[in-house]
């Protein structure tokens, strides 16, 4: 997916919310904002916007010589959701359709993601957990789970801390022998890498790989060449949220998209509400006329 | 009041907005974001936002090559609002306090702000008005009647077009051989000029003078000598609106400031929430520590 106009106020939102995390010191709040400001202005259109998200990213992880900034957010919410995993997975295993039930919660847990917006808290969490299990799914379970007892290795790439956690309710609901699990190669915002894999259990549960890079999605050109393997070997692959959406929706490849619509870009391009749960393929959407988006 | 870093997200968006307004052609909606992000990116923190505004809305009517993008905008909010007319008069001439009612209209009225967002629409505007003549008022209105009754010249400085008609109501209830009305020199957004003070009726109930510059404030030393020379001799200022309150705030001078608080940097910078109804002079404020905010 290209980046579209209206992502561009968003990109300078996201830098305001994301130097504040990493720092209190105002001058380096202006520095940043007007560094993005610059480099937005001669932004690549053509390109998806995880791309700027990371270039905002490395440039704040810079300026303020913090490595990974949000590193005690994404511990908060690995141990948050670790606290309801019990309660769930107990939903998930007296539902009449486990999986069902388990890729409704990964979707939810979708929702833990500070680069749409940096005011989720615990409560929405818990408020999206709860409308998860009635809301109306965009795509089809039956096709992914036709998808999921055919395909020989599973490639399931994971998004974000906390979220991490939703998606082992999933992945024990599948043939865990058949899927590794992705994280990032590096920090970027309050996406998932190694450390949250072994966190949270993931990494005994089933193989679990990075990807060799630290952009909030999936450039294969610069992912490492064990991942750029894994990916092609692979049969099916999940990936969740956004990031991976909006950097995998044009590559040919037979993948799901899990996640949350949380933008009217990413919406419209899928041809769902605000808000979906999605659960498909590309061919499976319906790209809504942007006209108001170049 | 200064430029915030909050504030340039909203510039970013306004910009959108804004330019989509002025024309359908998305080379120039790219234009006129890749100008508007390298300005930002020297923006003088120091200057009050409106300044941003005007440089956003200037180059917007260049590029497009469209005087006054607005127009057709201003033209249905002040139909709109005249065809509420009767009704909102009948309903403040029932009143038991006629002056009250006025003035809490005249706040609902500065909903119709595209600055603040272009998502207002004629149903926000009848539900502001309904809120808001139960609402709790941030100031004081005694205080305000008491200005009011103790000035000789009082100078009325409007904000929008369509929420004019609102400034009637509450200028009716004034003694208007001694208020002066005033318009902004020259199309801004869907700031209130001549035309609509004309096509409101405002220009057979008050004298009406224009300030003789195009931004969406009072730059004092942009606007023309007949206007400074007004604003010298007034007893009493009445400010509607955040961009003559983000211009004014710092100016010593008797001004009752009226607005509906829209976006976060105003409420704290008054000391309200979000959304309230204020109707107070800057001494009555109690500006929050935004310590969030450069």
């Amino acid at each position: 997916m290209k980046t579209y106009l209206d992502c561009i106020p968003c990109f300078i939102r996201q830098t305001l919310d994301a130097v504040r995390v990493a720092t209190t010191d105002p001058a380096l709040h202006e520095l940043a904002l007007r560094e993005i400001l610059k480099a937005a202005g001669e932004v690549d259109f053509s390109l998806p916007p995880p791309l700027m998200g990371h270039r905002i990213h490395h440039l704040i992880r810079t300026l303020t010589n913090v490595p990974d900034p949000y590193k005690l957010l994404k511990d908060q919410y690995n141990t948050y959701v670790l606290g309801l995993y019990p309660a769930l997975k107990e939903l998930v295993e007296g539902s009449p359709g486990p999986i069902e039930t388990a890729a409704r919660l990964a979707i939810a847990g979708n929702i833990i993601d500070f680069g749409a917006t940096i005011k989720v808290d615990q409560s929405i969490v818990d408020k999206t957990i709860e409308s998860s299990l009635g809301d109306k799914l965009f795509g089809s379970m039956a096709e992914f789970q036709a998808a999921v007892n055919s395909a020989g290795r599973i490639l399931y790439i994971g998004d974000n801390a906390g979220e991490i956690v939703f998606d082992r309710l999933l992945i024990e609901q599948l043939p865990t022998e058949r899927v590794t699990f992705v994280v990032r190669g590096g920090p970027v915002i309050n996406d998932v890498t190694m450390a949250d894999a072994m966190d949270t259990g993931m990494t005994e549960l089933v193989k679990v790989i990075d990807n060799g890079s630290d952009v909030q999605g999936i450039i294969l050109e610069e992912c490492s060449e064990e991942f750029r393997q894994s990916f092609a070997k692979a049969d099916l692959v999940i990936a969740k949220g956004q990031g991976n959406y909006e950097t995998l929706s044009g590559v040919e490849k037979p993948i799901f998209f899990l996640l949350k619509a949380k933008c009217l870009v990413v919406a419209g391009h899928i041809g769902c509400d605000l808000g979906s749960m999605v659960i498909g393929r590309v061919e499976d959407f319906k790209p809504q006329e942007l006209n108001h988006h170049v």
